[in-house]
């Protein structure tokens, strides 16, 4: 029964899909994440192409990752996905990173909510599809914590950037996945040689355009992780981000 | 006979893979295209993983993508990939395009060397395996232009940055595809809007790295095409390109 609620989808670790370590890189991997969300979701009668028609489209609003190891370059490896739970306006999705073993090297859980095109207010999930999204619901464990709170107080950006066409989707937005590889972009790359992503989040508050100005706050905490926020020319927040390193 | 020769590769155009218009971008055409070239050489025994185990690798010199469409969000697409000769120093690989309906919308050209990772010199290609690279010379058409002289003489550089963590590849260089998206960034987007790349070509000529500046020439020619040129640290040439749009 619990079959059919779990989506299972296989991939490869391309070789421009790698970083320096040979390592896939965090943003393909929200890539990959974010993709089986919409096969999983397309399946059952959820995705984005048949909300489309009737106006609506599905929202990523956080996202926490935490692994164990990372798929090497031309490793198989597959991504297992499920719902934890349907409230009104959020759904919970969790994820499972299996490598070519069959082995469970990494989970993440995301919160997506469901907007009017239209009015871009947020539509009732258990409403839709006169509510069966809930059988869909899965009691699959995902033992990692639920995304934390971010919280950036300095006044100095560590970087600052202009919007391009490459980070630019279609819907006229800075894509998802940009925010992944800039954000990751402000550490230095011996960090990358010697220690290894344990845990990244990323919260997605606002959406950026087409040559905005994005600042980048990035802050140390007590216990070794990075808290980042980003900001549009100088104002609003877009997103804020967590990275620990082990 | 020639159908083993020509490798057929399935992809589907994914959201984060597309531009603001909706078509898959150069860049993720470009690692399609790179990553088909591994599977077809893999496939016949002359992949980088077995290369490697002789030291051997193969670089990409040159790249001409010639289109009349770009496949659309979630649509299903295919390329095609053959090798149309083999020389000494290089070999030239080709690629097709096909969309869903198997109208072939796009070729592609590629100049491939090999080199020894121990001493970075050329290999001959026709002495590697006993020569039956040959074997897989396919006489396929590709009624496309070779890739041609891309010449730039401003002095004045269109944009600058730093190399950073995502730009660097497995072999600590900016990799390929970055490139590509680097030198489609130095256009403003309302171009991208009006208009579509009809031809696009990388020349790849010295390897970059982390912390590298690199500064970004561009020049109009009489023929409405931009010829581009990325020096690293204001001397070497890193590569050159040459965007046409319809």
């Amino acid at each position: 029964m619990d079959n059919n609620k779990i989506g299972t989808y296989q991939f490869v670790a391309e070789p421009f899909h790698v970083d320096l370590t040979g390592h896939l890189t965090m943003g393909v991997l929200g890539n990959h994440l974010l993709n089986c969300a919409g096969f999983h979701a397309s399946d059952r009668g959820f995705g984005i192409a048949t909300l489309n028609e009737n106006d609506y489209t599905w929202v990523l609003s956080r996202l926490a990752i935490e692994l164990e190891d990372m798929p090497y370059q031309y490793e198989e490896f597959c991504i297992r996905t499920w719902v934890e739970n349907v409230y009104r306006l959020f759904t919970d999705r969790d994820f499972a990173l299996v490598n070519k073993e069959g082995k469970t090297i990494g989970y993440a859980r995301s919160v997506w909510a469901m907007i009017s095109m239209q009015t871009r207010r947020p539509a009732d999930l258990l409403a839709l599809h006169g509510g069966n999204i809930v059988d869909y619901v899965c009691d699959e464990p995902c033992p990692i914590e639920k995304p934390s709170r971010i919280k950036v107080t300095t006044s100095e950006p560590a970087a600052t950037l202009t919007a391009k066409y490459s980070d630019i989707d279609i819907n006229g937005h800075v894509n998802s996945i940009r925010y992944i590889e800039h954000i990751l972009d402000l550490f230095p790359i011996d960090l990358f040689k010697t220690q290894r992503i344990r845990r990244f989040e990323m919260a997605y508050i606002a959406e950026s355009y087409y040559g905005d100005t994005l600042s980048f706050y990035k802050e140390e905490k007590e216990d070794g992780s990075y808290d980042i926020e980003v900001r549009k020319n100088e104002g609003e927040v877009v997103c804020r981000s967590k990275v620990m390193f082990r």
